[in-house]
């Protein structure tokens, strides 16, 4: 079984695979021979350094090469890429399904693709220039040309002979496209419904008119929705004029489906899109700082409102004691909110039809857990500080009430506005709510408590 | 195209759709006859209560309800499913795929579902049971019954005969298991390679046996894993003895791939899984008071180290104003290492193995932000509170370094040890991950400025 053989190469560690790429090197080819594409990847990720990975990839068979490195993450594809020249790359780009070497191709610099796709044979340049020419995080980007297509007044006898004759060189046939004399795509096919069909019967006659299929300027994200709408297994993608130009299947809508996924958690986490951990720690350092640098800037912003307050605090110094409380329920309720929202537009459930009810419900849940807590935290600030009492329980309740409603309308209020404006809704959204949460909780619990503790 | 009549059924609002139900019920059955299962999904959710949505469902066709029914959230599909009757839900029942069938009964109480079994035919009986005696996150449970069988002596002129007698009641019909006397797997057959065959081959001569299956018993994130990892579109399910009991296809995977991300991202933001748009305020705010309440003791916790340094701050009140961006510093950082680490484990990219040197990097990471944090800050701190001096400057750099450092460290050891104790390292990481960045923040801040400014 698969399972056994991936647990018994998994031996082969970063060491071990350099010791025998300096005493043995056929034995090491062998080895990465029966691996996974997968698994040379990892292999290739445990490495200290792109140095150590740019020892091993002479190992990886060329043909196999091009599907290792698209494993891997887009700097190191450029990092080890930039240490071949471009015949090497040549020769791996030739191996390759046309999708493939696209994305592979925008990991190389301009000049050197360009070269490349020049020495190519005229069809596979064809294939290749006009699916680089499209937005990468389109459905253009992520579809490929290789696909089985057939003309509608073709018999299904005569669609059996071609498939015969040229079904061998495409990967993954499911369903057969139909196109009329202009390339224009009329129906699909399912391959299996073919086989079901009269010799004698007509592409036209069979074909499912209505299949769904995207257009090639269409966002990757939108293309994950309608695979996961039709529970379809491959959709074809037409230009403006309804022209055939090439396929998705759905093993490529899955990569899609973990990155706008990680995206979106990592946008939340005032992350990098591109934050990985194979680059070195300075890269990190200097990719994460950018967000630190913003966090201090409205961290410096709530201090800012807390210095108005020094008489106060100076006075009172149990309001310096409660008031992170405040400031981190408000950080707190109004993150699961903005999860939620966020979550909702990625998945489509939350619309702008239906954004208004998802808005008025997030308040509603903001003031009934102001309201809880109001009372829990009024309770135990007035046991806990018995010198300044009861009053200290309700303008810290109060506070509570105003932070934790806050909260709930930005949390939702911030995503929707994002999302309505054209802009990724889960962008910078964290660190401008807890900006919020921070500056009311603060504003709040001392101000109240300058007018009424004092 | 598809998109198109997207658009125009996107017109029916729930107020129309109720005024149809009650003036025109046969106009409200003949527009939900052109929307599409998700469509039907989305205003059923746009409703503003189970029992509006109760007073829709009729006038969807029964062939359909179940597929709109797995589209709703589990809490609308139970509320839903309890006001009809077992005969009702049978009917349904009847009209889905195994798989399908198996998904919506678990969202029906037992007794009942036992009723509406046994009710079925024997085969569709026999199917059900055994899906439905596998967890529901496991291979076994995300599988369907229905797939296509062959012996592997049998010869493609038979399988193709076998096929037109029998293919045209499943769908996705991709590939052809074949199997022993035993019913054991042993091999697949991709369906274009049946076409491209000679008539007398034997399928044992032309299966791919290599190709990989998955144990019924194996959790649906690893599946999830393998069909992301051998970019297949279907896989056989086998159990312990390798006998072939179902197959999955990679539609089912895009919805468990979204799923295991939402429920990453919701527990990261200390939301419960099952949170959801549709459900009521106050059941929202019940299970996100939960957290909130957890919370509130982890802020009460890093209060209580606030109140040991009462007298410091009554002395130095600016100790109050820079006190909260030490902590903040820290949470956003160490929310920037969780998320990596999280996700690394979701995907796969941080394993046993390599977990060492991602632990090193993040800490690394850590104390170079810390560094440049620590000069940034303690360059503020002296000019903003001249009165306090340098001596500010050095204690709120050394706090900054320490929180930082602290928090890279927690960031990864808090999900790499709930991994290890096979725990999600999701779960609750971010409360805890912030006690400890406020704590240590608080702790080496005041206590710092106790020591070498009083």
């Amino acid at each position: 079984m698969t399972q056994l053989s991936d647990e018994a190469t998994k031996a082969l560690t970063v060491a071990e695979a350099l010791k025998l790429a300096a005493e043995q090197p056929e034995t090491l080819r062998q080895r990465f021979a029966v691996m996974h594409e997968s698994e040379l990847a990892d292999l290739l990720l445990d490495c200290r350094d792109d140095e150590q990975r740019s020892q091993l990839v002479p190992y990886i068979d060329e043909k196999r090469l091009g599907d290792v490195l698209l494993e891997l993450p887009e700097g190191r594809q450029e990092e080890l890429l930039a240490r071949l020249n471009p015949k090497a790359i040549e020769e791996i780009v030739e191996h390759m399904d046309s999708d493939d070497a696209a994305d592979l191709l925008q990991a190389v610099e301009k000049p050197v693709a360009d070269v490349i796709i020049d020495r190519l044979e005229p069809e596979e340049r064809r294939d290749l220039s006009q699916l680089l020419a499209h937005d990468e995080e389109s459905a253009g980007g992520l579809m490929q040309a290789e696909l089985f297509k057939v003309r509608d007044d073709w018999t299904v006898d005569t669609v059996l002979k071609v498939l015969r004759r040229w079904g061998r060189e495409i990967e993954n046939l499911n369903y057969i496209y139909v196109v009329d004399d202009d390339d224009r795509l009329t129906g699909v096919l399912p391959l299996h419904k073919l086989l079901l069909s009269e010799p004698d019967q007509r592409m036209s006659e069979i074909q499912e008119a209505d299949f769904p299929r995207v257009l090639a300027g269409q966002d990757q994200e939108e293309v994950a929705k309608i695979f996961d709408r039709y529970d379809v297994l491959a959709l074809p993608v037409v230009d403006e004029q309804g022209v055939l130009v090439g396929r998705i299947t759905a093993d490529d809508v899955i990569d899609v489906i973990h990155e706008e996924a990680t995206e979106d958690m990592y946008r939340l986490a005032a992350l990098s899109d591109e934050d990985d951990l194979s680059e070195p720690v300075l890269t990190t350092a200097r990719r994460r700082g950018v967000w630190l640098l913003v966090n201090l800037g409205t961290a410096i912003l709530a201090s800012i409102v807390i210095a108005q307050f020094e008489q106060t605090i100076a006075r009172i110094v149990a309001l310096a004691v409660l008031m992170p409380i405040v400031a981190s329920m408000g950080g707190i309720a109004g993150t699961q909110t903005l999860t939620v929202i966020v979550r909702g537009i990625a998945l489509g459930r939350v619309t702008l039809a239906n954004a208004r009810r998802a808005l008025v419900k997030e308040v509603m849940v903001g003031l009934v857990s102001g309201l809880l807590f109001a009372c829990i935290m009024g309770f135990v600030a007035t046991i806990w500080f018995p010198e300044v009492g009861i009053r200290l329980g309700f303008v810290i309740g109060a506070a509570m009430m105003i932070n934790l409603f806050a909260a709930g309308l930005a949390g939702a209020v911030i995503p929707l506005t994002l999302q309505r404006l054209n802009i990724d809704p889960a962008l910078a959204s964290g660190t401008v709510l807890t900006t919020v949460t921070d500056v009311v909780g603060f504003l709040s619990f001392l101000g109240l408590a300058s007018v009424f503790l004092l």
